[in-house]
């Protein structure tokens, strides 16, 4: 892999703002620091390969991006103006429109790649608990649920589960039931496959539907929408405190009665798009670094934080760089997604359309995990990709507390970039309410109030696929402090001498 | 006031059950403390009047309340069972009932006073943002409202401010206005007047309607209920969120045109009844203290935090005196007052109806602010009392945490009594997460996120008159170290030589 490594001491600039040398002696430093395994962080200070205008580059990225509250204001405007952007929608297809027309007039070079998308549709839904008290249930119909049968409402009793297993060791009860699924929230990945397939199961044992315990840590009668697995059974997600009322009235051998309407159906197919927002590279415009987060959102949710902000900011990385000037070497590719939420289409149409971009491609970057204050990115990659990153981090980010590399997660849009080995990564953002601060709502709640269990780090999951994910949760300076962050992390990637180690 | 104490060293056990000496040497003690001012903390403690037995029965409750979950199982049954107890409903009579039915069963002496109380009828209501986008807004009417007119849907432009001093600036612009008050929250007294206060004050400039910011912290499109001061216009609460989005409309100068409905009205006032377990004092039965918390809530809510929990926290206080076959000197009267939300009828008929025995009642104590773990009580007394409650809390209470005496704020049912000159208080609570823990969702977030206004003593702002002021929100240890506490503070008041001095 040392082919990649450009070692040439005092190579000529080729790009006209790219004034001075971007990266010196990188393959000396790198391979002491990679012989050392997974000692990265052990490159010694006095070696560093990042050159004093690649520094005064990040400093005036910083300072520009610290100077508005551009990501916020425009991203105010679309929640406002358009509200929930659920795939097949107009609403999503206006902002889509309104991104592209404003990023345009920002001077920039936008373009629309087609994606056919699928096409769910809620219609109206409700669910009444009839016995052993009338009550308004409140539920959210899950993504891709089919409606309740012939049109009509569905009345039966409920059996409550806390886990799959208990629902295998009492099976023979399912039958004809409304099945409660109320796990624990242990974390998002553990918890999540309750909503994915608590109605493929269910259906096995002859259930006649499912509602499932939002998946969330905490909420105030709060219902959270997302994706379900196909099933011939339709399933909703209903409240915290609902699904524990439901588990306490079992408890005391009380009939569950429930009536539960759902028109829930799928459209045919519709054409939608991928927004690319581009900077072309000056020196290696066939090579790339590509980032981006979603449009699209659920039909409950004005998708502030999942994920406006994701798409947002990184439609910033190429203004701030238009803005001030600078011109990466490589191309930049900011990427507003479309369908993240129920199908991916946008990001596997993106990957299979630029297949042949795949080993060009020097990382690719998602943000979709909440825009608090940054504290930079996870990735999956080479060792030696990661110690290059790690001193990116370490020598340009590390003033605004976003240089670490750590995890190696990425989002679902650059899976499929993943999957075709680009090196792939996330964004990773701490809400600043965690650690010691008092005022913090991201430890995992478990089911008591004492927050004993592991914190989490962001309240992102409070408001994930909700009514409340709104921009009112976001802060203008910590969305500046991702949109810097990403665009030096990007920008400095696509100023490398060579593509990521593989 | 010295004629109050009674320092006789010996007198000779009254009561059956109270076989050993309660109080020693009071008068002496408390004189030097409270001959200092303020400094209630400085009685020497070698000096203390509190018996061995005091310290024994104080003991007893504290194990007997911890060996159970009487309250919270209770409180699940009531709430899981009835729903929503509002002023006027089916809901709060059979919950009535049923508390009354099974206090007799405890063997306890429960009896009931008649209360005419009011019958507020919320009817359905919906409010859809008709411009600059369509979108259903999420509203509460307040209490008392009336409905919009002609029973008919009201179309109106809305003006947005953030408080009454903007209003009276730019009240000109408020004549056929939808006027929505987006206060932030500062604390609950401060900010409730918003709440009580903004359609009567729209109204004189020709509104024709008004929508008010949520009187809480924070919320997750929540909407608390809450009672309003007459006015002649329709008003709703809405979530912060809405609120803080009509703002931003506003200052983009969008016009911002809104439709509500409200069918919103008072019927004829009903006959209701609080609820009074009582243990009559065995030496001096016609000396009295005082206790309880409120059995009605919002029809929004279960009312588990506000207030079921004070109320039966209250009704365990006998329970468990009974249980250890303890009897007070004085009679305790746990009320489980009515209309506490909207009216205060239960209140006001008790202390009108017990207007002879005001002299009679030593302390009158609520739980009204949510029932987390109890660290003391507020009280507004005379300086001896204070003294004399205070040696109370460091001899009998300290070893649970809540032996502290603090503040001088009482709950609105115990005020009329307040009024007649009866030392009263408040149980005060922490809730677990405050402080130092990171799981705090306890300080006023303000308008960001970034926490950094002052911390409040409990979450209880964020579900009280809200739907999701569910029991899974309290804790069964809570609770009865809540009604531990009570007992202890009620039980021992009831046991001095003499009532609290005035």
């Amino acid at each position: 892999m040392d082919q990649i490594f450009d070692a040439r001491p005092f190579r000529p600039p080729a790009c006209a703002m790219v004034g001075v040398l971007y990266v010196l002696s990188l393959a000396a430093s790198v391979a002491l620091a990679t012989s050392r395994g997974d000692s990265v962080l052990a490159l010694p200070g006095s070696e560093s390969w990042i050159s004093a205008k690649a520094k005064r580059d990040a400093d005036a990225i910083i300072k520009e991006a610290f100077s508005s509250s551009t990501v916020y204001d425009r991203l105010a405007y679309i929640t406002d103006t358009f509200g929930p952007r659920l795939s097949g929608s107009s609403a999503l297809e206006s902002a889509l429109d309104w991104a592209k027309d404003q990023a345009q007039k920002d001077g920039l070079k936008v373009y629309e790649e087609e994606v056919k998308i699928p096409s769910w549709v809620r219609g109206r839904e409700y669910a009444s608990l009839l016995s052993p008290r009338t009550k308004n249930i409140r539920i959210i119909g899950l993504g891709g649920s089919i409606s309740t049968p012939d049109g009509k409402p569905l009345v039966a009793k409920a059996l409550v589960v806390n886990s799959f297993d208990e629902l295998e060791k009492i099976n023979h009860q399912a039958e004809g039931r409304i099945v409660v699924f109320n796990p624990d929230f242990v974390d998002y990945d553990t918890t999540v496959p309750y909503r994915a397939f608590a109605a493929s199961t269910a259906e096995k044992y002859g259930a006649v539907a499912v509602l499932v315990r939002s998946i969330s840590p905490y909420g105030l009668q709060t219902v959270h929408a997302g994706v379900m697995n196909d099933a011939g059974i339709p399933a909703a997600a209903i409240t915290l405190e609902d699904a524990k009322m439901f588990e306490r009235m079992q408890n005391r051998n009380q009939d569950i009665v429930i009536e539960l309407y759902m028109e829930a159906h799928t459209l045919p197919d519709r054409l939608s798009r991928n927004v690319i927002i581009e900077m072309e590279g000056c020196e290696k415009p066939q090579e790339l670094v590509v980032f981006g987060g979603h449009m699209d959102s659920w039909d409950n949710a004005d998708g502030a934080m999942d994920d406006g902000g994701g798409a947002f900011i990184s439609w910033e990385v190429i203004r701030l760089l238009k803005v001030l000037g600078l011109k990466p070497k490589r191309t930049l590719r900011a990427i507003l997604f479309v369908n993240e939420e129920n199908g991916s289409k946008g990001a596997i149409s993106y990957a299979n359309k630029h297949q042949h971009e795949a080993n060009l491609t020097s990382l690719a970057i998602e943000s979709d995990a909440g825009t608090f204050t940054p504290y930079g990115i996870s990735v999956t990659s080479s060792k030696k990709a990661r110690a290059i990153l790690t001193h990116i981090g370490q020598r340009l980010l590390s003033g605004i507390g976003s240089g670490n590399v750590s995890g190696t997660e990425y989002g679902e849009d650059v899976s499929y970039l993943a999957d075709q080995g680009v090196p792939a990564g996330s964004l990773q953002v701490l809400d600043p309410r965690y650690g010691d601060y008092a005022n913090n709502p991201c430890r995992a709640f478990g089911d008591g109030v004492s927050g004993e269990t592991d914190p989490m780090k962001s309240a992102y999951f409070w408001y994930h696929h909700t009514e409340a994910d709104t921009i009112d949760k976001l802060d203008p300076e910590q969305l500046q402090h991702c949109a810097a962050t990403m665009a030096i992390w990007t920008y400095t990637v696509a100023n490398l001498d060579s593509l990521l180690p593989r």
